[in-house]
């Protein structure tokens, strides 16, 4: 069962470090990490997806929060969410198939926002699987080159996370 | 200066507390990090955006390119790129507000995806200078919270990064 995490740290350097340390010492795998800076620019927001059973998981968010720098940890998983992530994918298309593509990335209210010499960049946003289902229907085209950034997440409505 | 640097990894337990940890190690902070896996699941892509001087990142760069599990590291810093972020932010906002919010958010091409009892979350993807400029335009009706994925970026054209 995937789990997401929030954690808000200082940013200064080793904090990462210290975070990704405690995961590989339980030889969790990170599924996803996003890591940027928050409206203090003192302060980052880490989104963490990681493949955990519930108890374990538990423990390493205390064990988290007791890292020098981080401030709070929070388990997203069975909170009321948005969730979004970004992927870029560059794909080989000839311009021929261009507008059949178009089609395609509107349907996932995606976006055409690089053309080269025999390929194309189709951007699309939305929650994890969305974006697999966007991968899944561009793949037939043949994949160059795929990014996506991870996924982050905001507790709906008046509630502080 | 802000470098960004894209690496391919083995999608496994510890590879990124060895990447995290070759940063910690030389002290340099990293501004953002976005790691998600590709469109072959074993593999994974990590997208590290980092302030420093060209001669030690290079050195870093070869440095990462010997740990284990870490296939290809690619300093995308003087290449022609598309780079895109994805911010969301949870913003304090009255009903009678919510017009003009959503004019502002038409303004950045970003959208209101939830509604709550005082608060907004709108969404937007863009470069990080345009993401910059997204949450200034926003922060004087109050942040509540906000969550940026941190960069990342692919080449344009046909060029196999």
């Amino acid at each position: 069962m995937t789990h997401t995490l929030s954690a808000l740290v200082k940013n200064r350097p080793r904090v990462l470090a210290r975070v990704a340390g405690l995961f590989a010492r339980r030889d969790f795998n990170i599924e996803s990490l996003a890591v940027s800076t928050t409206q203090d620019p003192t302060m980052s927001r880490m989104t963490i997806a990681v493949d955990a059973s519930d108890t374990p998981l538990e423990q390493v968010r205390k064990q988290l929060e007791k890292l020098h720098d981080v401030v709070e940890v929070i388990d997203h998983t069975n909170d009321a969410i948005v969730e979004r992530e970004l992927c870029m994918m560059k794909i080989e298309v000839e311009p021929s198939q261009r507008t059949e593509v178009s089609t395609l990335a509107d349907i996932f209210r995606g976006d055409i926002i690089d053309i080269g010499n025999g390929t194309l960049i189709v951007q699309c946003i939305g929650d994890s699987e969305k974006i697999n289902a966007f991968i899944e229907n561009f793949a037939s085209y043949g994949i160059v080159e795929l990014v996506r950034t991870g996924k982050v997440v905001l507790a709906r409505g008046v509630q502080r996370t």
